[in-house]
């Protein structure tokens, strides 16, 4: 016996009727929510040019599906993140668009590789990115965007859990100076640690692995460790970035967390959902590079709703209101059903298929007639 | 002097904000009018193995973006056509769903070469599909969709453009045999060729060049054409078809047309709007391989609305509906601005951006104060 071969290659999968409206509803209520905060909203290609979508860095490299293009012989690349190919928008097309600029987007990703937590390798990603500000009113805008969109996309209550990525730097240049390298101490603070840290004689440091959990336990933690002073203005900015979102999600604070924070500036953000392992979306503050070592500050977050649309997010049933039109109906009713919101089937044959297609309604001449 | 190298590929592009909201906006709409025909939304993935998306026929396969995936060690592809997918979502996960099975889609899809009328390789493809059937029923049907989606996509008028794509068959395989290849004969047709078609012995089929245009005259020239009947079921079937849209559209016939039908099985027709030379839209009778030399009928149409969008269908001006919220204001009442339907831009800092960031309003401690 031999196995009959998938119809679809690994971590690339077709969406149903349910899902796919589910995953178009999310998406509408994600994007005009944030499209009321202003932010316009763009769509870049499916591929472009493998070096503008980060197939420089050989690691990064290594997530992109690459492939020659006859016309240009150059390598392109499907894209694997939306939020790169927006700082290419604002720094080329939109260069002279006035700042702040706001901009949103949805669309699919793709990753040549899925990762452990999602065997998924084709993705949703919807987000927000303001530009031309990393202020702490910026910051605390595009965390209050995306709450806004989590509650208009139905997701529910989610817990953000805040970090700081600059705060082993600030330590490290101030009050902490460590003989060990400095890649090395944020990596073993990433991990927790402890045994390590003492080894490579940065036990100072262990206090911040306790400076984590509910915000304002870990926030008071943190400033007492921080007796030179050197975080408080990143502490004063956590706090007022939580003010608006406080009783409207639940606030964790982990100062040293990095992941997926590679090219985050000074705070960043995941969000997580209940029953969820892995975070639902992301974002922080970053730099987009402008040529000639020039940057141009920016804050913004991603999310990536599709296990939540999986386990019943934006589904609807609306089969009350599909109905069976049989041979000879009046089409103006029919019309009329349809601007009112409903799903008509219409009969090609004299059968009476209502049940069979799923309606529970079949249109009589005076109107909709229960199954 | 060297020139700048282009930031995309040839025929790929960025869509910004007026364009972009006006692509989301026509789809919401066609799709929504499908949906309310009972057609239910699914979503293939953007890639997948290159024998799935048509790339075992030579001709096809020069058309498709294909990579080697290092998952399966196959060759996979960027989908050309959402249409194939759906075919093949119909005959496998939903092979035991009810027919007629209706289902409808939304997405881009990517071309390696662009044609020479439109030099995108990444287009917006919407379209509904009825699988199980391909009677005159399911035609008028899928006919009358498309034009009720063209309709809610405020896309106006166009004019239906219908061709019998086994005309030819038909026709030589009863009153009137050629000894010239029958391929020949089709293409010469299709070249509108008269001198050809006398060079080839096919004088007889010269009328059919002249049952082409208005739709009445058209059919009425054919009729007189086919004095042995064979074509009568056909001639009615269209006659049937058209019925219903009578007065929603433009009506012409070209029987002999074969542009973009090679799939087609008994009728078929081009979507036109006036302005635009190539065809918007595309759609008819086909049939879908099952495997073992099994096929299951079914009818369709495909919207290619991209240069449409770029003329301004969808555009909104929104700016009235903008308004500049300074330092301290009332995020309450921002909040219900929002749920009415404005667009709200917060300030970051105490400086009045309103006129700058495209805002005709600013927030006043009442509410909206005009700029």
């Amino acid at each position: 016996m031999t196995k009959a071969p998938a119809l679809l290659p690994e971590g690339l999968r077709d969406r149903l009727p349910a899902q796919a409206e589910a995953a178009s509803r999310v998406t509408r209520a994600l994007v005009d929510a944030m499209r009321a905060h202003g932010y316009g909203r763009v769509s870049p290609p499916l591929a472009e040019f493998r070096e503008t979508l980060g197939g420089n860095d050989e690691r990064a490299a290594r997530d992109l599906f690459r492939f020659t293009d006859p016309v240009s012989q150059r390598t392109l690349a499907l894209r694997p993140d939306i939020t790169r190919q927006v700082g290419r928008i604002a720094t080329s097309l939109l260069a002279h668009a006035p700042r702040p600029l706001r901009l949103c987007y949805a669309g699919q990703v793709v990753k040549l590789r899925a990762s452990q937590l999602r065997p998924a390798r084709e993705m949703l990603q919807v987000g927000a990115e303001l530009i031309g500000s990393d202020s702490v009113a910026a910051a605390r805008e595009i965390v209050s965007v995306a709450i806004d969109a989590l509650d208009a996309g139905g997701i529910g209550r989610v817990t953000i859990d805040f970090t700081l990525p600059d705060v082993v730097d600030l330590l490290a240049a101030g009050p902490l100076p460590i003989t060990a390298d400095l890649q090395m101490l944020r990596d073993e603070l990433d991990a927790k640690d402890a045994g390590a840290l003492a080894r490579i004689g940065a036990e100072a440091y262990l206090p911040l692995l306790r400076a984590t959990g509910p915000f304002d336990r870990a926030i008071a933690d943190l400033r007492a460790f921080d007796t030179a002073g050197v975080l408080t203005s990143r502490i004063d900015a956590l706090e007022e970035i939580a003010a608006p979102i406080r009783g409207r999600a639940d606030l964790t604070l982990d100062p040293t967390e990095r992941h997926g924070f590679a090219y985050q500036s000074w705070f960043g953000f995941q969000i997580f959902v209940p029953g969820q392992g892995d975070a639902i979306g992301r974002g922080g503050g970053y730099a987009i590079p402008v040529g000639d070592d020039q940057e141009e500050p920016a804050v913004g977050f991603s999310l990536y709703p599709d296990p939540l649309i999986d386990e019943g997010l934006g589904v609807e049933r609306d089969s009350e209101r599909r109905i069976f039109l049989p041979l000879g109906h009046d089409p103006a009713l029919a019309a009329s059903l349809r601007a009112d919101g409903w799903q008509t089937v219409a009969a090609l044959t004299d059968a009476d298929e209502a049940a069979r297609l799923g309606c529970g309604f079949t249109l009589g001449p005076e109107g909709p007639i229960a199954a």
